[in-house]
């Protein structure tokens, strides 16, 4: 059997959701970015992400924004099911020579960002361990769900904001894009949605591929962040911005909408989704993060 | 300001918890072995527990039985909280050189967990890091909540099995309590519980402290694993068994009855919650396992 490094991040997570029983009450499982499943009288959405320094951030970032960071890169997954965050659980493994004030200036920056956004954080565990890992647990309320996997060929691809060189500080920085997405599921809603973590080139094929379409992206259209090439914004990763489809008969009346509704952010029509051979097929080798590999 | 060396887990935990805000959403907050939060026509319990390669296992170990811990911890939460187990989310940090078939097997031994307890994993995180990290969210059901703090003077405290010795191989395959947190729930309810995770010597006091009760022990009634003594049996860790206290009058009923209902686990009681200067103080001095100073 291969090693990790040589088998890659989605062949990993498809092996392993492979092994999973159904249950009926399972709405969406594992492979969108939160799990919904049906309670009496709501759909509960659950998600966990987690960041492990050296690998999502250095120790030489401000704590508070390393906090902020591992609580913002979970509400964008609850954002993009087109959610409201409710309630979220920490885990923290943390080296014992680590200072206290380090603990405590990084849970200000996650609480700080919690309160902004109405979250509760209601838990967590605290564990030695070889270096700092932040595991975070959010729960979500949603009116109606936004999976990834409910496009039609010929929807408009949308992505929000700017692409490329997150890393230069962006990435700690960034905001989740909780009111814009309950925004379009209000007025819309869009027919698939995801948010861009690994960056376009490894997101856009997922989603294409989960309603079984090609894409075809007008590179010109790309929202690059100024001073960033094309390639940067298909590969950089953590633009944390949504990308999603809307049908092409209310993708006009959206463009409108959204510019008087967030003059600040931009909307941008990259593309679209086409049927399978019409255009480049989900399995696209251009590159993206992939964190076993640790190759773009 | 100190490193986390010098304060110790439980100041480290209090600490982070001053700083959150309240929300009366919230029925059981950090602090007790789940949080419990309303929600339309149920209560939701939520819970959060990670392991560390060479903290809690050693990569020497069968990979699906550190698969099995990982979750069966959670579950443990759950049930000393009298609830059901429902659904896992499993943060995954794996190191690139890991064999691909490790990870397998440590899904499997949790898929199979999952299964006995009727749990569902919807979802996860896969990352690299330096070394092998699961981090595990468990939601619940309850019918009935019991806390760590429901105690009165006088009431009985009670463990199930016996403490001590677990690391010589049941930390590994420790049966979650469930069941019998459940048949507790139902026939009594017992008035405060939690389960032993960090040992008799650090979760006792715990215990009475959530009730602002002293406590005292017949160490005689103390029921060691065969082999161990019962400095072990206070000190050891890791035995994942039940402590509860219940009212005095309802004790021997309860006794009586167990023993019909679960023949192959004892329950014993163990000695009683009494008024503050009566007993042992909450800060007894007795050893017990504390993550971050490593001390007993």
């Amino acid at each position: 059997m291969p090693k990790l490094s040589e088998i890659g991040e989605d062949e990993l997570v498809s092996r392993l959701i492979q092994t999973l029983p159904n249950d009926r009450t399972i709405l969406t499982g594992p492979g969108d970015d939160c799990a919904v499943v049906q309670r009496p009288n709501e759909h509960l959405l659950l998600k966990v992400d987690a960041m492990v320094e050296g690998v999502h951030f250095l120790r030489s970032a401000a704590p508070a924004l390393i906090g902020r960071k591992a609580l913002a890169r979970a509400i964008s997954d609850v954002a993009a099911m087109g959610g409201a965050p409710k309630y979220a659980m920490v885990t923290l493994v943390l080296p014992s020579d680590l200072e206290f004030s380090f603990v405590l200036q990084m849970y200000k920056g996650m609480v700080a960002l919690a309160e902004e956004f109405g979250v509760s954080i209601v838990g967590g565990e605290t564990t030695r361990g070889p270096c700092i890992m932040i595991s975070v647990t959010v729960t979500g309320e949603i009116v109606r769900r936004i999976t990834r996997n409910g496009a039609e060929a010929g929807d408009v691809l949308f992505v929000t904001g700017l692409l490329g060189g997150s890393l230069q500080g962006r990435h700690l920085t960034f905001q989740p894009r909780v009111r814009e997405a309950q925004w379009l599921v209000h007025n819309l809603p869009p027919t698939s949605m995801m948010d861009i973590s690994d960056g376009l080139a490894k997101d856009l094929p997922r989603l294409a591929r989960a309603s079984g379409l090609d894409f075809i992206v007008q590179e010109d259209y790309l929202p690059c962040t100024p001073g960033c090439t094309a390639e940067q914004a298909w590969s950089d990763g953590e633009d944390y911005e949504l990308l999603f489809t809307v049908s092409p008969s209310r993708a006009p009346d959206m463009l409108e909408a959204w510019e008087q509704m967030f003059p600040d952010l931009s909307v941008m029509p990259i593309g679209k989704l086409v049927k399978q051979g019409e255009g480049i097929p989900p399995n696209f080798a251009r590159q993206g993060w992939d964190h076993f590999t640790q190759k773009k």
